[in-house]
């Protein structure tokens, strides 16, 4: 219950601008919405149940960058990834765009041209309060929350109620105007206008994706918490969502200006109450405006979460994985909410156009984890008994996201939708570069590597003793880039000869371990450790006592630091830590933004504790 | 006459904003316009001569900054200074703005809505060049400057002469006509019309500076070369934009939209040439803007010059001193591009605003060095024979400048002359903190420093002999931060007992040696060298062979890479180079930027050549 408020912010508020924007699409054909409350409630059931299965597989969080990654590649992932970066920027810009939009509809029309300075100063103070590291508190989550449900809940059951007399009516009615527009003009015409309506108002679903990212912040046992959270949010989004659809149907509501067409519609509800209307309101739109906020601000918790992720795999500065460096986690504040900001500027704030954009990016997640796991059911649909039914279900959803997706890109394509795909190019264009350069350098350092790899020497057993109280060299083997550790220890014999007793090696295995299942994560660690065995091996060839130890984290400088501490605290007292920093012939924003962060974010923590640790540098020609 | 060439264009351009601002200013009462033609003529001898005075006291350049941190104080300096890179920065900015109406007064009017965009394209463009480090080409910028000089020359004199049958009828008409506007109005009036379009003509004086900025790039002897120069500079400018106004006068010059008052005159002037009359206008106009981007790019070029110098008194970060470190230019570059880029988009690129914004600054800049001057030929009354007569010029240049200063500010103060004011306040304010944070860490640092003043211990005389082939530890004190010199020290007996046989302590002079005179440096020198001296002797107390070496540059990180070859060349081959880098317990861009520039640019620098440099943390707490 308690992840449903923290987690469904997200996916509870785009009731704020999803059925508007689907309403609106029909234009004068109102009597369709009906259609559209059932079909929205029943989409919001497909999502979320097909979405169930990513948390199954997938228990450990990730969401959509990891599933495309894992189930249909890495270029894939990459695609997935930056839609998931630019979808939590836009949730931003919509988010504090549809909560101000909510809020001066309680105030008079002339407050309205304030709007986008309004809007860019509320981002600023996200941002100020995200850099400060504000933590969102339940104490401040759970009113603004249950307040909106309840105010929500109030409105939609009494608005339906007072005019419950249409409804009998409704049914017949809607039939029959239908069966009359498809005389008049064409079937196919109103089945398309409606597809079109249904589609544009694919907003409504975005934020579903919430949980599936998170599922490690969840309450043990996470599969069944993360499934059940899954569950509070489709039938609250579906009641809200397809309520709010019917209200405007039932009251017959219409676009007026300055004014969302939920404040409309609530208007006119409350002005039927016998007294506290225009109190229950002003708290209505205040609360949703609340919610809209704080569904803003998850945007700038999850966006940096999934370029951690990006990070591991190279497809953003490694720096990014380092998410207990504060400067770190302030670069993705400010990166997060610049976006925000320029995007929210560039559209000036209309949330029509912004929604299309934010539609794209969250379907085409939605359809890269959907076919993930299509394919998935469909390559284990032998040691799965109940792969068909799984694999339908995934299947539906895949239509359905797909459906949209293809019907909001060619219909908005000119409104807007050609700067969100241009956008999400542009990060995958600049994904693929960085992770170009990354491996152009990794294949220069080998060369370095390979002096591990010399035949080796006859050998002399057996290895010379370790003596703990001796100097000792502790040498940083960087797991991305070998050669790194081969130039430190090459560089600390030549420095430094005869002056170190004891070589131990570190390293720190830069994975999510948590996506990775038990077999993948032993493979891993042997891997690491067979890495460092090689360097012990060299040493004892040379005659050096050597050991290493290694370890695995998502953080590698959290890591390191840790291990770092336990050698000099429990094996070798008298430790001198190096690593190797990468100098280039070419010095540019572009190597100083990718490469060296965790050596000396290292070098400044292990200092901090009266350790010092020495950065030798390491030519890449 | 190169350096003319090399240096006029920021001077010379002016004619073509400066002249049509002050007339313009006038009114419909343009008959003033001959009192304005002979007075911008003399007003620009008054401020060139005065400012010769500048070059003949500060034959090493520096300019307005130098001139007003060493006369006036280190407050003044930096009103000046950041009066000077705000000044830069609009160079780029104006220079670029009315280049295009230049060259757009060639194209029909529908162009127009285009001219901002042109603009800062063509701010990126000018950016991007720099970056790669065009160098202007006497090949390129002679063409220009010669052909504007000559299709001025020719329109004006060709001007004139058609039109000099009115001339003899101006005088005595100008004196009537403002006879008679006294009577109508008040004299009074009439005063205050002139001036005010007087001042706000201050901007065809705007450049005027250059040569005093840039006196060491002249060939020797200097400062009778920098005389010369600013003696072709005031003779062209005044004959040029004096001439212009008398153009506006005896062609009854009219503002046309889309077109700037010189286009507009020059077109009537060709239009009664036989032929070619479209040829030499477009001539002209090609020319004006080409000597105007010339003029916008010496702004790419000197701003950095002035924040180099500023950096070396710490008012902005140290590492700008570092010219020969291409990321520093290249930060140089991206600072004034970016600024000039926000101002020309802020004041939608028209050049009435940007001229005064222009101004303002210059005039700021003027007004202080000139002061400085009086007080200089005041304070030298008894021992300069001929210091009456320069202090009367260097008054009169005052009095003009703080008078053009003062009705610029106070009648434009309004239409954007609180931007200029309000942005440079805002660089001084930066530079504040960022000298008060230098000072609190320097502060912090002493305390280390005191290790080396312990009461001596009996002299070990003699000192131990150095072993020049023997392992050598060459150990950088920072001339800025003492302390960060010692602890490096610490650091390195503490890591590497009885490894080196000797210590060997480098340090350079961050100064611009180019201003001070023969015995400041000799004072200068003295020191750095006293101050290494008390760190060969702290080891000598503990039986270590030590030697010192110093060296003095305004570029710190070269000036060190120089020294640091030369000791492993010539004395000690067997060198390792270590260095102390600041920690700070919070670690934020604000450390980042302003610290430890130096020791890492060296360390990239030795290691492309070979040689390590270890780099020990030393933490501020
Ligand atoms: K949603
Ligand atoms: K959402
Ligand atoms: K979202
Ligand atoms: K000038
Ligand atoms: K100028
Ligand atoms: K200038």
């Amino acid at each position: 219950f308690l992840a449903w408020v923290g987690l469904g912010a997200d996916g509870l508020s785009s009731s704020a601008y999803g059925p508007e924007e689907a309403f609106k699409a029909l234009g004068h054909h109102t009597h369709l919405g009906l259609y559209l409350a059932v079909a929205t409630a029943l989409t919001v059931f497909i999502i979320s149940l097909a979405y169930s299965q990513v948390i199954e597989l997938f228990p450990s969080g990730g969401g959509g960058y990891r599933v495309a990654t894992k189930l249909l590649g890495a270029h894939a992932g990459l695609a997935s990834g930056a839609a998931l970066v630019v979808d939590y920027v836009l949730t931003i810009a919509i988010s504090v765009a549809s909560g101000i939009d909510a809020l001066f509809s309680l105030l008079p029309g002339i407050f309205l041209h304030l709007k986008v300075e309004v809007e860019a100063v509320l981002i600023l103070l996200l941002i100020l309060l995200n850099l400060r590291g504000m933590k969102e508190s339940i104490k401040v989550l759970l009113p603004i929350f249950m307040g909106f449900v309840l105010t929500h809940a109030f409105l939609i059951v009494y608005g339906i109620g007072l005019h419950a007399e249409r409804l009998p009516a409704l049914i017949p009615a809607t039939l029959s105007e239908t069966r009359l527009l498809s005389q008049e003009v064409s079937t196919l015409f109103v089945i398309a206008l409606f597809l079109r309506a249904y589609s544009l108002g694919g907003g409504t679903y975005t934020g579903l994706e919430a949980v599936s990212n998170s599922v490690t912040m969840l309450a043990e046992p996470r599969i069944r918490t993360g499934k059940w959270t899954m569950m509070y949010m489709a039938v609250s989004l579906a009641l809200t969502a397809g309520g709010i659809i019917l209200l405007y149907l039932l009251w017959d509501a219409r676009p007026a200006s300055g004014q969302t067409l939920n404040a409309v519609t609530f208007r006119a509800i409350v002005g039927e109450l016998p007294w506290g209307g225009d109190t229950l309101l002003t708290a209505a739109l205040l609360l949703e405006g609340g919610l809209l906020f704080v569904a803003a601000n998850t945007g700038f918790l999850a966006g940096p979460a999934v370029l951690a992720n990006m990070a591991l795999d190279s497809w953003v500065p490694h720096q990014f994985s380092q998410l207990s460096e504060q400067l770190v986690t302030k670069n993705g504040v400010l990166l997060m909410g610049a976006a925000a900001l320029a995007i929210l500027v560039g559209t000036a704030g209309k949330v029509d156009i912004l929604v299309v954009l934010y539609s794209i990016n969250v379907f085409l997640t939605f359809s890269l984890s959907l076919l993930g796991l299509c394919l998935y059911w469909w390559r284990n649909r032998d040691a799965e008994p109940a792969w068909a039914r799984r694999f339908a279900l995934a299947f539906l959803g895949l239509l359905v996201t797909v459906g949209i997706l293809l019907v909001t890109v060619v219909e908005k394509f000119g409104e807007g939708g050609w700067v969100t795909v241009l956008i999400t190019s542009g990060v995958v264009f600049i994904g693929l570069k960085i992770r170009k350069h990354y491996l152009a350098v990794r294949e220069k350092l080998r060369s370095l590597d390979q002096v591990l790899d010399n035949p080796p020497l006859p050998e002399a057993s057996p290895p010379p003793p370790l003596q703990p109280e001796a100097p000792t060299a502790v040498i940083l083997v960087s797991n991305k880039f070998q050669g790194l550790g081969v130039h430190a220890l090459l560089w600390v014999l030549r420095l430094f000869p005869n002056q170190y007793k004891n070589f131990v090696f570190v390293s720190v295995g830069e994975v999510d371990i948590a996506t990775l299942r038990g077999a993948d994560i032993r493979d891993f660690r042997d891997n690491l450790e067979a890495n460092l065995q090689r360097y012990v091996d060299f040493c004892h060839q040379h005659g050096l006592a050597a050991t290493a130890f290694s370890a695995c984290g998502t953080d590698p400088v959290a890591a390191l630091d840790r291990l770092c501490r336990e050698i000099v605290e429990k094996r070798f007292p008298n430790s001198v830590f190096f690593a190797g920093k990468l100098v280039f012939a070419q010095d540019n924003w572009l190597t100083r933004l990718l490469h060296n962060h965790t050596a000396e974010a290292l070098q400044r923590r292990l200092h901090l504790q009266g350790l010092q640790m020495i950065i030798l540098a390491v030519k890449v020609s």
